[in-house]
């Protein structure tokens, strides 16, 4: 299972690595020097010894003997991924750099950070516009297409060829995006929101922030959304954001071979992880048009550390973007200057003198938010099988293709059936709004209402619900489509296309929405309050939306300014608050549930409340491969080699600990420094000869940011392992360290505010005794009976 | 100076140690052990020794002779200011008690923070309704008076008794509010959000969050406001709402002497904050009727860890603060159930057809923003020298009460003379919103436009510059009533009363912004867009009040709710921004003026960026009084009492250090730790006779919390100074330390990020040599000529 797992993995087509060893401790060729307690069972208070040898207790040997039985996938944290670093390495390359730099310097850092944010807007706009108006152009053929084939066979009789003709283009159109995410970049996959949310938090994702998955994501999502399915275009803006970002900020391209020589400051984690929380908000910015929303949602899913001068560089970036889109697109409109698209979906203007709320509707909003968090809570767990099944049965390229043809093939068939048997007749008004009104067996003048559910895409749908007269749907209309539509998107959510869920949420929601305030206004037709089924609907639409991912503040802010409309913000709040309660009581937010089915060590703000109990000495790693501060280089080489226990920080100590005693701290050094000093052979022995070349400089580990080269492409000579390698320019004199006494949350806190990747643990004397990383961290949540801790798998 | 400067501080009346020792390193008794470079010049690089000895170089000696070399006031750093521990002493009793508390008691502990949460909202939005109320009573009778005054000698001719009418009731309910401030709680003068701003940030400004200081600034507030003074009551519900939120959440009143025995484990620092942060948001949602730019104004000024739990009991806090408002406004009002009064301040519904900005107008908000970042600056300069010179003349309280009174007097004569020899009459239509229309020498029914802007409350004449018709106001009324207000709010900021500066900020901009668009209506009288001023009266009060207070982010939210209309989020973003931009070039904004003013340690979000020169050894204070593990309780004692040196946090260090060795660090533990300790006597000797005592708690703690006693008032006999204490069990076993080398920037984001009080410097063996606080980072900052050091003072 573990095998399959990672094959579906967003990461898609690992390396080989993994399917040898499924696990952690497996019975292989791994020894991994990791304490597990044994057999899912969770000792407290068992100590682990500081121990050069392995001790294989026997219940940790029958661990080893059977991998079968790891209860589930999401027990699971999986090894494959690592943590971005987001402390600055702070050793003497890098102190000397900063000391030359003058007060100037600092300034002119500062303005090319303003300028990226505002090239990070300005492209993340761009990309915007062309996703909405490619849509627009493609789905409006296709339904032209449709319509007048509809049209022609109305009277003729042969609808099923409409029907067949409808399938096919968006089969065909899903088929092409899904060939290209699963055959060229399965990362681009969904909304992305997941794996921006890990990227923000620290995790890293293979791939995640490349060109090419910029390029595949935007081809995908074009193409899902013009096929019809029940998606939406604005979560993988957010992805295409980050992308942008990363990209931007680096000031080369690594997928094209080109290097601008620009930026070059940026080029390491922490600056990036601040470039890509403004991509992300810039994304959100140009979705809906919120840039506060943006920020917040950044700050949300992302920041541990508010920062003032960051968070107004974000919103920056927000800002242009979301004017950028407007510009382009008022343009593309034909109305150059007025500015009324802010956003990919608009909710369209909701007059505040009409439709102002009262009192008494409050305990009804409520009421509405728990029904959200109930559907959305179904909707994820619904989501959460078909995903156990996704990974289980469907993990093979050309099987997601066929299975994402066939939902669209699905989804065309369902509609025009709810079409075909629906029998809801509606005048065709002259202020209609309706782009593709279908006449189908109505009489002249009428048009057939369902079909402005189905037959549109689904950002039009959704303000067809908020904005239309009173009677203009029928409630059994409403019902069947919630009914269908919410299926459909459950089925739709984790396909192997790019493809948002915040749309179909809302679509759903406004449609139950719509439906209640409709049977309202039924109970109590004389008052005139009630007459605004349109409200309901936008409540309906947050509180299903709420419901399905759980976001608060950020989705609040996100959702009035779409609405364009601060009289709402109270409902929505509230709405928003009593869904995710409710919804929390059953099941986690879906993206929460999509980053926990990939086993991703994902840190949460704080560490569980029961884990007082756990200090870093049980916590920790131990022991911990050590370096010298002048090192042989063989001893450099066989360790970066040693496939078995994939380190990525060395702690340097002062001493060999030759006599099995732990050495005093004096550095901490990375895998990745590491392999540019072998590279460049920073060798003691070279240091005279070195003297006629240059000093090896901050740069060099810069161009090789952020793929830096496996050990195995790096020739060292058998004369040059018998070479010494001082390490004390190159290392972190001054890591983070902390007592082997100090409490998890305590640790916790430390490693999270800091954005840490190693924390080493010391004794008394300021020895190493053991290293603290995130999957140490992240093993340890709440589960049903108090504290639970996952397992480690190679998966 | 510095005694002056003492005078007339936030906490007013100190004790006297200030006033013996008024400079630190003062050639009276103070021996400080601090390594301060000489004379106001920074030397880059110089280390100090790691010695018991005081070394004495020949400049220090200079620099101690002669204390008045200061330069001026804002280069000082008070010591007069201690910090609050925002990090968990995770000792011993802390641990066994969380390790006891099960999965089901941190749910309690959740569900009572929010209960707290919600009461906080609620009593603060009840607080803001009672100030509304009687304020607007008191005023209504005021205004009443006097028009009826007016009216009946307009026509005798006998203007100059209304004047003086006028001017006394002003100058009396002035009075009365400056008095309270003055004599009774001086912390109470202003609006607090400064003192906010530190307390969230970490310092400790004493009385801040009293109870009496609450009262004192409710019935403050009342007075200047009804007492007709340029000033708003919206900034001092922040701190209203900061306070009620420090006293809900402890559960007793220490004023009152009143213990509910409720929330006991919110006594301590990390856990108040928490909630004050609530309140502040609550504060600002209730006053602006923005529940999303209170929580957003509370993570702009106060927060550094962005915890989603944390902030969604804070946005909790404050839609309770607004709903409550609205609720008993609206039945206040008379309409109950209709929530038409979410805030303090209404900005009035803007219909968003009519008032829709177009592109061409872009540049002109951002020509309005510069303009407003000037006139900002300006206001934050004169309003510099006007404290400088109170700091310096304006120090005796009833001096204080007299200058209110004086402005209060020329407020109502100047507005009395702009009314009398405005000659702007206006038509009194059928819709007019103006409770008391001045006829003056008007024709019959008409009325004085200018009495409109000064005869009313400040709130109420912004909502007439936003929504007046075009054509209400002449240009010349506009002008002149700009300059007038301006000065008029210059010099009423800093006065000893409650008054907070948005309103008049938001009022300034509002007039010359209107005074914008009406000239732009000139310039081209032909097109209709430019028809509406209220418009620029808009956006000139937005850029007016960011070029004030240059809040960012949080502003922006605040205004947009106010307004209650999205549309106008882009212009009011890049005013702001061009406000902040443009003004930060001349000046800072004006809390931060009056935080430096006071001398405050305040911690900024980053290091300066040129500070990578300094390490841990530069900046730490050394030598540390260090306690052993077991310590003789008269050495304690001694510690404690030592007038010279008053430290709050002592390394606890794991053997004696008698041949001047350091110790190797085991601990920290708190002067109120020890204070608790010994009050209690838990003393070794004792440890016997104490098994039918009953062990000390973490209880006895928190009942001290946060008042803890004096060393003096503790009475240790002679007997009892040879017993032993040993602080094994109190002692917070895991603080945090970081080595020598480490760099300034590095060892600032440890402290900043985690909330620290104390940081402990160890040397490679772990031996303590150094500690860092508060003061030791606060005093770099970036100046004219790039890294500068403030002098420590005992201001």
């Amino acid at each position: 299972m573990a095998n399959i797992a990672k094959k579906v993995s967003w990461s898609g087509r690992g390396d080989d690595r993994g399917e040898r060893t499924p696990l952690l401790n497996g019975d292989e060729e791994v020894k991994y020097n990791r304490q597990l307690s044994g057999g899912g069972i969770f000792h407290i208070g068992r100590l682990s010894t500081v121990d050069l040898e392995e001790e294989i207790t026997p219940e940790e040997d029958i661990v080893r003997s059977r991998p079968k039985e790891i209860p589930h996938n999401e027990k699971l944290l999986s090894l494959k991924f690592e943590s971005l670093d987001y402390d600055n390495s702070e050793n003497q390359l890098f102190l000397e750099e900063e000391r030359r730099m003058s007060h100037m310097g600092f300034r002119c850092l500062e303005i090319r950070r303003w300028v990226i944010c505002g090239l990070i807007g300005f492209l993340t706009g761009l990309i915007a516009c062309m996703i909405d108006i490619a849509v627009e152009k493609l789905a409006g053929y296709k339904y032209f297409a449709v319509k007048l084939n509809i049209e022609k066979y109305t009277e003729l009789g042969g609808l099923s060829i409409s029907l067949i003709l409808w399938a096919v283009l968006n089969s065909a159109f899903v088929m092409f995006g899904a060939i290209a995410v699963a055959f060229v970049e399965p990362i681009a996959a969904g909304s992305g929101i997941p794996q921006i949310k890990c990227f923000l938090n620290g995790v890293k994702i293979p791939r995640v922030v490349r060109l090419k998955t910029l390029v595949i994501k935007v081809f995908g999502v074009i193409c899902s959304v013009a096929g019809g399915l029940a998606v939406g275009k604005e979560g993988p803006m957010i992805h295409s954001g980050a992308v942008v970002a990363a990209g931007v900020s680096q000031g080369r391209s690594t997928s094209l071979k080109k290097d601008f020589k620009i930026f070059e400051y940026f080029r390491r984690d922490t600056e990036k992880r601040d470039f890509v929380s403004a991509g992300a908000a810039a994304g959100v910015s140009a979705a809906f048009g919120a840039p506060v929303g943006g920020v917040l949602f950044s700050l949300e899913e992302g920041a541990s550390f508010w920062n003032q001068m960051l968070t107004w560089r974000i919103f920056f970036a927000s800002m242009v973007s979301t004017f950028t889109l407007n510009f382009f697109l008022s343009i593309y409109h034909g109305k150059p200057g007025e500015l009324s698209s802010p956003g990919l979906i608009n909710f369209g203007r909701f007059d505040s003198d009409i439709v102002q709320y009262n009192l008494y509707e409050i305990p009804l909003f409520i009421i509405m938010g728990a029904l959200g968090g109930v559907l959305g809570a179904l909707f994820n767990i619904i989501n959460y099988w078909l995903t156990i099944f996704r990974i289980r049965y469907i993990h093979r390229p050309c099987l997601q293709v066929m299975e994402a043809m066939l939902v669209a093939a699905v989804t065309a068939t369902v509609s025009f059936a709810m079409i075909y048997f629906s029998n809801d007749c509606q005048p065709l008004g002259q202020d209609n709004t309706e782009e593709y009104p279908l006449q189908l067996f109505c009489a002249d003048g009428e048009y057939n209402s369902m079909a402005t559910a189905f037959f549109n895409t689904p950002e039009r749908s959704v303000r067809s619900l908020f904005h239309n007269p009173p009677g203009t749907y029928n409630p059994v209309t409403l019902g069947v489509f919630t009914l269908a539509y919410f299926f459909l998107a459950v089925w739709t959510y984790g396909l192997t296309v790019s493809a948002g869920v915040f749309i179909p949420s809302l679509l759903i929601g406004a449609a139950w929405g719509r439906l209640f305030g409709i049977l309202l206004s039924f109970i109590a037709s004389s008052q005139s309050i009630w007459a605004d089924p349109g409200k309901y609907a936008l409540i309906g639409a947050a509180a299903q939306l709420g419901g399905i991912v759980r976001m608060t503040l950020s989705l609040t802010v996100i959702l009035v300014e779409a609405t364009g409309n601060v009289t709402y913000g109270f409902p929505i709040m509230l709405v928003l608050m009593t869904a995710k309660i409710v919804g929390d009581y059953f099941i986690e937010g879906l993206y929460d549930i999509h980053i926990k089915l990939q086993s991703v060590p994902f840190l949460h703000w704080d560490a569980p409340p029961t884990s007082h109990w756990l200090t870093a000495r049980e916590v920790m790693s131990s022991p911990v491969t050590c370096l010298n501060r002048v090192e042989k280089v063989g001893r450099i080489v066989d360790v970066l080699s040693n496939t078995s226990t994939i380190h990525n920080g060395f702690p340097v100590v002062a001493h060999t600990s030759e006599n099995d005693e732990p050495g005093i701290i004096c550095g901490l050094i990375l895998r990745s420094q590491l392999i540019v000093l072998l590279k460049h052979k920073v060798f003691v022995e070279r240091a005279s000869s070195r003297l006629s070349q240059r000093k090896l400089q901050l740069k060099d580990f810069r161009d090789a940011y952020p793929r830096f080269p496996p050990i195995q492409s790096i020739h060292v000579s058998q004369d040059e392992r018998e070479c010494m390698m001082d390490l004390t320019e190159f290392m972190n004199p001054t890591p983070y360290t902390v007592p082997q006494e100090t409490s998890l949350p305590r640790v916790f806190k430390l490693f999270r505010a800091l954005g840490l990747r190693h924390l080493v643990v010391v004794d008394n004397e300021n020895r190493v005794v053991g290293l603290v990383t995130r999957k140490d961290l992240a093993r340890y949540h709440v589960g049903k009976d108090g504290l639970e801790e996952l397992h480690l798998a190679q998966t």
